[in-house]
């Protein structure tokens, strides 16, 4: 449990669709997430944002969906908390705002614009499992220093 | 404690800078909405948003703040979770998409902002101590009252 | 002709749904906005918005509308220029910040959500033929007098 | 001059602090833009964003700046229209909706994040002097070049 008040956010994002052995990496990521008592955010929808969601359920932790539709019902059902934006992809830009630090895990052209604001506004991104590539990401290989490096970099924010 | 998953979302919107008399009522609805087992969301600054807030708290419940700025910092310290969203006057409208129900407890041009679009998304507006008035939003004189309404109405809403 | 660069904006924001004779009004002061020099802002979708865009274009004024779907498409065809946004509602903040004086004919929440913004953020709003009520909004009767009349204040603001 | 109603919107992103090379770059794109018929969306800031729109000024084409403060003040002189929007970063996705098409012109993380998105909205984009790479962005090498492609491919999109 991280001692601090408020607490620690960290955005994992990723591919909506994200299948086979995205899957557990996003579950573990979740996982380690809840153990360090940060709060998971993400887009509240499928895929890499469910398996995350539901990896810090399963630990005890708390996440919470910043979703693109206007409609509570299209949130995955892990999540501890959901707020419906009805902003389409401008959502992506709460995220890097609302983030202290983010995960990318898989993900595409969204993840990407989400890590590029990130980067913009001077947030460390770590990226896991993902097939392109942006100066600035930190790539690591396990789930565990994915979120090692990431809390690292974020004391190093100040935050 | 309501039993359903997920919880109901309370927005109370209101005054930044309400003083007097208007702070108790904030503070009161806070814990209401706390002993009811649902979620307060507010814009995350100081007034009405932060003494409700407060209120949660004490009596421990979860509220989250979705705020105007880019800054964590600018959050109210009574917030369970915040969320700088960096989108100014924009984040009303989120407020209005991420809540089931709104109260409004003073307030002026921002807070009636909320309102209308609350309204226009079909949702149920409740109002106590405000001095503006605006069609459809139900007038009430006291916290217990505004909780218990919007409560009422949401569950018609099907929430 | 206003002589001068850059140009005035002035938004006409008002029910998409409006029939009968808030139609003709609406024409009308899009042909007195453009008989100005003025560029008339809307939110680029039917009834008054449309209505208002006619007229200007029958006066060789310009128009633009801010659209709150993703779809180019669904702009009415009397604009000189269409943006679509995506934003939903968060739009109507969009037109109160781009907009240096907005008139208000008929509408509902959604204007009344418009105008709330914009006399938050200090900018003079006229109403005609509005069934709802707002402290701030200048009232008037004619088409001529809201374009008389916005234009005066939005120089008293220093645009 | 493209016969067609309404016309093609090109975006031309890309660095506010671009300088040597670039601007030539920019100026150029912007001249050609104007000179097939096309709307040039940017920023509205400086850097590429304001040379290119010099450059369709002085070909006697329109240009529309879509601003990410609240303050028209800020917007560049060489634009015909400028919308302030307050939104930040979030102002990214709307130039991404509201584009037919999109230039990058050097530009770090903000124009990646552009192009990211107008990418996942099956937009085309065209890339020159651009240091970064993403799959999708199609790369020239002369301004002549970026704008026949880009309207080359809009065209296949059916705009």
């Amino acid at each position: 449990m991280i001692s601090r008040t408020p607490p620690v956010y960290i955005a994992v994002i990723g591919g909506s669709k994200a299948t086979g052995g995205i899957l557990p990496v996003a579950w573990q990521i979740g996982q380690e997430i809840a153990r360090r008592g940060a709060v998971l955010l993400c887009g509240g929808l499928g895929g890499v944002m469910s398996t995350a969601a539901r990896g810090a359920q399963e630990a005890g932790g708390v996440s919470i969906g910043i979703l693109p539709g206007p409609d509570r019902q299209d949130a995955n059902p892990y999540l501890t908390y959901s707020l419906p934006t009805n902003l389409g992809h401008a959502r992506n830009v709460l995220i890097a705002h609302s983030a202290d630090g983010l995960i990318a895990v898989d993900g595409e052209y969204g993840t990407i614009s989400e890590a590029a604001i990130a980067l913009k506004l001077g947030k460390p991104v770590v990226g896991l499992s993902v097939t392109w590539r942006l100066e600035g990401v930190a790539m690591v290989t396990t789930s565990q220093e994915a979120v090692d490096l990431i809390l690292q970099r974020i004391k190093k924010c100040g935050v």
